[in-house]
This record gives C-alpha cells, sequence and structure tokens, in this order.
C-alpha cells in the first residue's frame, strides 16, 4: 500500500477503505508517512469530504493510535461529557458533581486551559490544596468510590489526533466537518466512557458560528459515537454571549458552586439540568428525560449537589469549606467597572473580545508556559436583551495589576453593543441530535 | 505576510497576487515555508486552479529563484524548442543543425534522460569525442560563432520549480495544468532565449492522452510565453506510436542523420520541418511559414543541414566522420526480430511497452546513477495503419546481452495490436496555438 495512491484516490472522490485508513494513520503516527503527504490529502479531504464510513474509520484508527483507558474496574456506567468551547464554559465543574451525586459515573481527564480562560483544571486549582495528579489506580479507585473523578491528562490520548491536528492547524484545514468530528471523537472515545454527550456551541463566540453549521457537526459526531458502538447524543447551545456572568477561573467556580446550591444564572442551570439529565439517562440511573430531570432539580435545589462537590474536591486533596462556605471562595480583590454610555438595550457582546479581557488580566494564556492568575476575571452584570440606562454598570473587572485592568476594560467596554431597539430574546438549548 | 493566509485564500478559490506568489515560491525556495505547507497548497490549487495572472507570475517567481542564463553576448534572435517528452524523440537532434544552419541561433541546455531512452546529451554522446561540457564562455562563443551548441545542464535553472516538482510527485499533484505549464516555461524561460516553440505530445505515449488536454496545455504555455514577453508558438503532435521507427540512442542518432541527408521517416521530417520552420520565422531568417518550410527543405535535400551537424560535433570533440559518412556509426551489432503472428493491420502501438524494452535493453535509466548502453536500442520495421502478412518483421532489436533481449522482446512483440479492419491514417502534427 502506498501513500500516493490514496492521495489519487481521494483526489478524484474515492471513498478510503478501513483498511486504507490504518495503513496511513498508523504510518502518520510511525512518521513513516510525511507531514507533506498528510497535508495534501488533509486537503484533499477538505474538497472530497468523507463518507461515513470513512469518518467513522478515522476516528478508530486514531483512538487505537496510542494507549485508551481502561475504566472496566468501575462499577456502572461512565458517562462522558464534551464541549466544543466558548467563553465562560465551566459546565464540568457543576455537571459531573450534579449527575454524580445521582449514581452516574464520572471519569473525567482534563487539560489545561490555552487562550482566554485557563481549562477545567486551571478553575479548579483556584481551590487551595485541589490537585488533579492522580495515578491512574487512585482516579479509579475515587470514581468507584464516591462516582467522580477529574485528573490531569497523563497518558496521551489519540496521538495520531494530536500530531494530524496540529498539522491542520498550520495548512488551513481545520475546518472540515469529518475531520473535526473524528478528532473529538477519537479523543473521547479513547478516553474510555460507555455513552458521551456532546455540547456543541453555536454563535459568534464558538467554532461554528451558525446553527447550520453546530447541527452538522453534532449529527457527524453522533454518527461516529453509533459507528464506535458508543451511546452518543448532542445539544446545539448558545455561544452568540458568554455562558453565564462569570469569566475567569476562581470567579467561575463561584458561579458553579452558586448553581449547585440552588441559585446561579438561569441560562447556565438550565444547560446543566439538560447536559446532565441527558447523562442520567445514558447512565441508566432515570427512564426518561423529564424525570431525570426533576431528579437533578431536587439535586440541587436540596444542597445534595454542593455535597457531593465538597466530596470531591476533598477527595483530591482540596479543602471543602471553600465549597461550603458560600463566600470564602473569592476573585480579587481589586474591581473596575464598565458602565454603559448610553440608553437602551444589549445587543450584542462578543465573546471574544469578553475572552481577550480575562485573557489580558491575567486569567488565560497566551502561550503554553505562562502562569495563570486564577483570582482575576470578570462578572457581567447585563445580558443580552437587558435594558439599560445610562452609567449602568454592565460588567465588573476583577484585577491585580493595574495596567492590564485598564487595557482590559476597554476591550471588555467595547464588547457590548447597546442597541435602540429590543433584540429578539436568547434561548440557550438551540437543538438536540437524538443517538 | 503568511503562508496560511495565502493557503485560506486559495482554498476558498481565491486568485493569489504576484507578491504573494513570490512570498511563497521565495520562501519555498529557501526553506522558510516548509513541505507540508507547500503541498497542502498545491492540493487547493489542484481543485481551485490559477488564473492566467497568477500561473504566469508563479513562472516568473520560479524562472527567478536561480540564475538565468545571459545569451545576450550572441548577436541574432536565440531560439528555444521543447517538448513535453515522448518514445523516439529525437528532435532535438536534427532540429537544432536545421535551424541554426540557415542562421537561427540555437543555445540549448539539455539533460540526461531518466527512463525509457536516454536523454539529448546520452544520445550524442554515442558520437565518439563528442562532449557536452562546455563551460558557459566556450558556449555562448560556439553559439555566435556557428549559430548552435548543446550543454549539459550545469548552472540550476529554475530551483524552485526542480524542489516544487518533486514534491508534487509525492504528493499526487503534478496532473495540473497550471503547474504543469509553468514548471516547463520556468525553466525554458531561465534558459534565456527569445522565442520559444514548444512541442506537445498527445496520445498513449505523452503525458497528456487526449487531444483536449494536450491543446489546453499549450494554451497555457504560449500565455505564459507571452505573460513573460517571449514569442511562444506551440504544435500538438502525435505519440499515439514512437516518432520515426528508431528507439535507443545510437539509432536515434542514425535516424536523425538519415533525415539530415534528406531521407529519414516522413513523419520525424514533417515534425522538424513545421517546427524548424516556425523558429525560423520567429527567429527573423523568413518572412512566412511556407518560405521558411522551403527554405529548410533545400537545406535538407543538398546536404547543408548534414553539414551544419558535422560542424556542431566537430565543435564539441566529436568525430565528424561520424556524422558525414553514412553507415560508419552503428547500433549493436546482435539483432532479434519480432514478427506478426497474423495477417492483418497495425492497429496500435504501446508507446510505454516499447520504451520498456528499450529499458530492458540497457539504452535507459531505472535510476540516475544507471550507465546507458548507448549501442542498444530498436528499430520498428512497421507503424501503425501499416498492412503485414504473418511472418513479416514488426521490429528488430540491438542487443549486448541475451538474457535482456529475451525480455525485451516479448515486450516489443506484446506492444504491437493487429487488428482485421484497416485503421484510421495517423497525422504527426494535430493541430497548432499561435502566439
Amino acid at each position: 500500500m502506498r501513500m500516493y495512491d490514496l492521495l489519487e484516490k481521494k483526489k478524484h472522490g474515492g471513498a478510503l477503505s478501513g483498511e486504507e485508513i490504518r495503513f496511513m494513520i498508523d504510518g502518520y503516527t510511525k512518521g513513516t508517512i510525511p507531514d507533506y503527504q498528510m497535508s495534501a490529502m488533509t486537503m484533499a479531504i477538505y474538497f472530497q469530504g468523507m463518507t461515513d464510513q470513512e469518518t467513522g474509520d478515522l476516528t478508530l484508527a486514531m483512538r487505537d493510535s496510542g494507549a485508551a483507558l481502561d475504566l472496566s474496574g468501575i462499577k456502572g456506567i461512565k458517562v462522558d461529557k464534551h464541549s466544543t468551547g466558548g467563553v465562560g464554559d465551566k459546565v464540568s465543574l457543576a455537571l459531573a458533581p450534579l449527575v454524580s451525586s445521582v449514581g452516574v459515573k464520572v471519569a473525567k481527564m482534563s487539560g489545561r486551559g490555552l487562550g482566554h480562560t485557563g481549562g477545567t483544571i486551571d478553575k479548579l486549582e483556584s481551590i487551595p490544596g485541589f490537585s488533579t495528579e492522580l495515578t491512574m489506580e487512585q482516579f479509579i479507585r475515587q470514581v468507584d468510590g464516591i462516582g467522580m473523578a477529574i485528573m490531569g491528562q497523563t497518558a496521551e490520548l489519540a496521538p495520531a489526533d494530536k500530531k494530524l491536528y496540529a498539522l491542520r492547524d498550520v495548512t488551513a484545514t481545520v475546518d472540515q466537518l469529518s475531520l473535526i468530528a473524528s478528532s473529538v471523537m477519537s479523543k473521547k472515545l479513547a478516553a474510555g466512557a460507555d455513552a458521551i454527550v456532546l455540547d456543541v456551541k453555536c454563535g459568534s463566540g464558538a467554532f461554528m458560528r451558525d446553527f447550520d453549521g453546530a447541527q452538522a457537526l453534532a449529527k457527524e459526531m453522533v454518527k461516529i459515537g453509533k459507528h464506535a458502538g458508543r451511546k452518543t447524543w448532542a445539544y446545539i447551545t448558545d455561544m452568540d454571549q458568554p455562558l453565564g456572568y462569570a469569566v475567569g477561573n476562581a470567579i467561575e467556580v463561584i458561579e458553579a458552586l452558586d448553581t449547585l446550591r440552588g441559585g446561579g444564572p438561569a441560562d447556565f442551570r438550565k444547560l446543566i439540568l439538560t447536559l446532565g439529565a441527558r447523562m442520567t439517562v445514558l447512565g441508566g440511573v432515570a427512564a426518561d428525560f423529564d424525570s431525570a430531570c426533576a431528579l437533578l432539580e431536587k439535586q440541587l435545589d436540596s444542597g445534595k449537589a454542593l455535597q457531593q462537590m465538597a466530596r470531591f474536591v476533598q477527595a483530591q486533596g482540596g479543602d471543602p469549606s471553600y465549597v461550603l462556605e458560600e463566600g470564602k471562595l473569592k476573585p480579587a480583590a481589586n474591581t473596575l467597572a464598565v458602565k454603559a454610555d448610553r440608553n437602551g438595550y444589549i445587543g450584542a457582546i462578543d465573546c471574544a473580545e469578553v475572552g481577550m479581557a480575562s485573557l489580558l488580566l491575567g486569567g488565560g494564556r497566551e502561550k503554553k508556559e505562562d502562569v495563570i492568575d486564577t483570582a482575576v476575571g470578570l462578572r457581567l452584570h447585563k445580558k443580552c436583551t437587558d435594558a439599560v440606562q445610562e452609567g449602568d454598570v454592565l460588567a465588573e473587572l476583577y484585577y491585580n495589576d493595574g495596567q492590564k485592568a485598564a487595557e482590559a476594560r476597554a476591550r471588555l467596554q467595547a464588547a457590548f453593543h447597546i442597541t435602540e431597539k429590543a433584540p429578539e430574546a436568547h434561548h440557550i438549548i438551540l437543538g438536540e441530535v437524538e443517538g
């Protein structure tokens, strides 16, 4: 078999066989197929696409390019969640304790962030003592014991995907649906869960700008999940403005805790209830979505979800009083307000600019080596469709460096677009793709 | 400027500016743009194509990637010829002496062959003493003096093209018209002639299988020539069967000498008269094609073209008696015949198989390092549309190694397709693209 012939085949619109795809991915992982042939292939795939069968085969070949996690030591159904990412996306922080509080097993590998805010691990590290450095054995034992654990990604899952993504990133071939979907799913499948719920973000702050694109991606990923024999369900959710009000690290944990306490922003509560109910059904704990939803609402409002969060934090070395005592976890003490310069309605909030403001404060990483200041961040006071008067506070910045704050404030100010007419209402759940 | 942005632009069907193309080619030549970005670009070009402006700009950028030849020291108009290559293509051997015998200046850089037969240089080296190792100064002086010279390619012309072609060759992006045309023309332009006549081969033995493809390539190259301000004219000529009767090295020289003596195969004589007459017009020696043709016919039939060949061979250290004394230059002494196995007509001669037979005899190179046996080769006795009787000799092999000859004979036998009905007549000149 020769990579050249596979290139000719794909160039002319042919479908690669499972054997051919495995030859290609194995060779690329080992380095016997060079970057320049693989980048020509991804460009050919951009133009010719891949069939469902090819996309599924590519995903499995990438999944198998490294060691997969073996979660068989954990009793019960393990359910994972994946988000395509956005600004203020603190879902995992609240969702994992919520669903594991009713018996769904959540064994999560997570990464550090690169870009506007930290990753789930960076956010959790704002709780004193908390650590994600677990051995595989500790990880399995903890999930089996208290129902959940979050560890830093140690084992390299799907190394072929990592290598291929880096190549696509520099050859303008990231934006191809089958390649995006197989990239996400290869890692999720390697992470070993029995069922997967996908949160596909849609809007100005997401990779997929419009609903049709997000839905197509969701369908592609659900098909791959089926191809691999895993229960997979996807939601298309709004990312035309930041999720909730908090953007940063500690400040996002605080908002997640508020929500686990039965409060929190309406959009965020609705989102974790929706994703959580689906995980609960797929996890075999509830018979249907509505009863799962009712069950989870009770967990939030009774404080049981918060207690599960405290249990989880303590199990990983953190001080549970920061979870249980409202107000104990604090953002940076210095604040600066962004105010409305006229009357009207919030027509749009530019997610990229909000994320940039958080990054400028020190809450994200520009380079891998950067150290995050978990205390800084920002809190929106107004969101889309809210009426505002001139002088109203639109958002507050929490900072440790005055110079950075001034720059961030200007970016944040520019992120708010005030319109004269009231804009249409936003909905957090835009659609779903059934598995 | 970033290569990434150029990839995005081309991927979406945009046209690259001259500045962008120069950035890309300069960067690729220097190595600051890696192979994997360039191969993604060539694949994007395969799908999106290039405008005439882009193709012209690409050609000029590649031409300028190394030193171009400076032929300004030669008086008169320098005219070059390029063939897209085929089996039995001995055109340069006869054409250069023919047109230089009437005053057209021919300063030719030539290469060695890789594949079925040798290149022009390999063929000429079958004449004892002949050498193509000239200094640039000797080369210029010889063309200025006797009107023609052929030297081995020393200076690297258009190194960007060499690098890019090697990349296209392994990434299945050779077959894109603008890329083929710019590759040929960048080298021709760097070789410094004032006018260029192109011989675009068409048929089973050529890169372009059908007339439409060959014509499109011819048009593309003529447009590039105009873009670069050089007079350029193209002919589409038949390569559905080998050119002339001889395939090999010494044996092709012998056929070229026969033709310069006023004899030779009809198709070959017609081809060099056509290409030569056009070169003579572009070289300013004749006012129109027909008078040029008549002039060149006289040169062939009077022996003046042969005398010019002898002058040229002598100037480059060769023994002119091999040119002037008919029969002095000889192929290998051992012969083996291929005979018709039934009555009928020659319906087709598979060029690839004929070429392979010559290669197997030792007349071509499989690898760059291979040493050619210039004495071996083959001579067709029958060509397409000829009537044959069972037992008629179709071709003769000239060999030095009996084992190789047996293998070559089987290939050559299989190359002949005998049909019951007389096939349509072949024409050597199929079309032209005016400059």
